[in-house]
């Protein structure tokens, strides 16, 4: 890193300190000035910067609120926009490449918000010396998964940066969907006695990451789950209308992060049973050698609901036809009590509290 | 750069082999099959990149052509949608930094488009033990500039890159502005006849990096002109509906890059007269000194405007009765002669040919 900042230009020491006593304890951290791994996370470190850092940052030019995508009025249509930079390394993998990720991570975010989406931007930073083949290989992964999810690529940029100074290619897109009139979508909408539905097995994309990253086999090839979920979440909201109250794409954080989000958002609790959480033996058994919990694990092709509990079963069906919801199942129930925690029956009839991580567990998955 | 691919899932042999021979000769280059630092100037090089590289590989996902934003037609209103991702070095600057550039050099792409820029998304990618207050400050700096601009930031992302992978802060911003129904800009409405003007002097953000990145000093400190200019085309607009015929904002590649992409999408010549071309002195001072013409120095505060020669006069006041107008002069004039071709009338009266850039003579300017 080279911050050339010469004295008389760089921040004033009369601007406000960063008032730190409110963050979360820095057990792992040594030094709480700085930006460590964990920011970029998508856990409590995120949320606390976007929460004490951005938001005062951006001050009346700010967003209204959390959420992956923002909702905004444009010349009479309803627009959901969103963004998201990829980072992940390696940048191919089993099952796809950080083309499919930056395409359908924010294709997902969009349909989240119950949006149609429609247009995508990307912007990408190379590193001096990428293979010209690399780039075209990512690229060309780019238009086959954007003509599968039904979007268009239809403004960019490109910058170079010197060797040294990135890591071979970062990729931003950003995305516009249409939210269809009328449509309420969001933890405020979910109610206790609401099912707790996941669109499919969950943890592939992170255990597939780290099996190449690390070297690691687990008996068979582990492959990301990468996929666009629109045309999932618009089957989903034409089978019963008004039954589907809130959805997430649990990505960094995995179902943890997504469904703490929700609890805190809507100020009720979320009950799962482990049992009934579909995790493949391949992710299992990565996880029990990496010491992690497969709920924390990012999927890059899967959904959690929030639906009324009548008409979960009627969901279930309807997901169950398609091929990205092949293996949609219930997993949890929303609750009136411990509001804003998540917790999970465990198989002996137990329960655990599981929180929102800190960081991630896995760096740089997206 | 760590590209760590297995070889079972890097680009498979079998892809169509990049076709290099209808490239620029790569005469600057060493290796034709890698980014070099000119893919990302903005000149021919990037050009190349994108109508050889990313338009067949986004075959029908792809851009319906060029230009800094797409219009689009969502819902029934008339969109520009556009991203750039900023890694200019050094973060701060006489007269800016990295944040208020992400904010106007997208707000700017979007007026140029003729649109009223409305919300920008803004994705960050961190280096671990960046400094937090450098990224306050940075913040800082975007709200008081999306304040300025008349802009939100409505979404956002954050990621963080390990230590030795990035280069203190790289971030993206995608924007989406609102076209007023009926309005038409763009190089196929600008006609032989028709003025070209600048709206003030030129070459100062350039220049004002490159005294602080190589510590020269030109007699006086030269200060980025960043700045935003929604306001300013809205009151251009606004004053002679319909003389306004195409806009462009002269960042990367300088005037002469601007003017020649508009050249050639208009299938006119572009004669400047090189003596009413605004360049500051410190501006002048510093290219004789680096070798390089004012004509291809980044500006990230003003426009160039093709307009119907006889409302010029009535859209100079107005645009010199605003701040960011105060130096707008008309350059030149576009010509049926040298179709595509960019020539400039020299003092002792010959002419020259400024050609499109090949690749950046500064570096990351933005």
């Amino acid at each position: 890193m080279s911050e050339t900042v010469s004295p008389e230009i760089a921040p004033s020491p009369e601007m406000t300190a960063l008032d730190l006593q409110g963050w979360t304890c820095p057990a792992p951290l040594r030094d709480r000035d700085n930006i460590v791994m964990g920011h970029g996370g998508g856990g409590r470190l995120t949320a606390e910067l976007v929460e004490h850092l951005f938001v005062p940052a951006f001050g009346a030019a700010g967003p209204d609120g959390p959420g992956d995508s923002a909702v905004l009025d444009v010349g009479g249509a309803r627009l959901a926009f969103t963004t998201d930079s990829y980072v992940v390394q390696p940048l191919f993998f089993p099952g796809g490449s950080i083309g499919e990720l930056a395409v359908n991570g924010t294709v997902n975010d969009l349909a989240m918000s119950g949006a149609v989406p429609l247009y995508l931007s990307c912007g990408f930073i190379l590193e001096e010396g990428l293979a010209l083949r690399t780039l075209q290989a990512i690229a060309a992964a780019m238009g086959v998964a954007a003509s599968a999810a039904g979007v268009r690529l239809v403004t960019g940029d490109t910058k170079v940066v010197d060797t040294g100074n990135g890591d071979g290619l970062f990729v931003n897109t950003a995305g516009i969907g249409l939210v269809p009139a009328g449509l309420q979508l969001g933890a405020e909408h979910a109610r206790p006695g609401d099912a707790v539905l996941v669109s499919g097995p969950i943890g592939l994309h992170g255990i597939a990451i780290m099996s190449v990253r690390e070297g690691l086999e687990f008996g068979t090839v582990v492959e990301s789950d990468t996929a666009a979920l629109g045309g999932l979440v618009a089957a989903m909201l034409a089978a019963v209308p008004g039954a589907v109250h809130a959805l997430r794409d649990p990505t960094r954080g995995g179902v943890a992060a997504s469904l703490n989000e929700l609890a805190a958002e809507g100020g009720f609790g979320v009950e799962l049973v482990e049992r009934d959480v579909p995790v493949p033996e391949a992710v299992a058994a990565g996880c029990g050698m990496l010491g992690l919990d497969p709920l924390y694990i990012a999927n890059e092709g899967r959904l959690v609901a929030m639906v009324d509990s009548a008409a979960a079963d009627q969901l279930l069906e309807v997901m169950q036809g398609r091929p990205e919801g092949r293996g949609a199942c219930r997993i949890g129930t929303v609750v009136n009590a411990h509001p804003g925690v998540l917790v999970v029956r465990t198989g002996i009839g137990g329960t655990r509290i599981v929180d929102l991580p800190l960081g991630e567990q896995l760096p740089r998955i997206c």
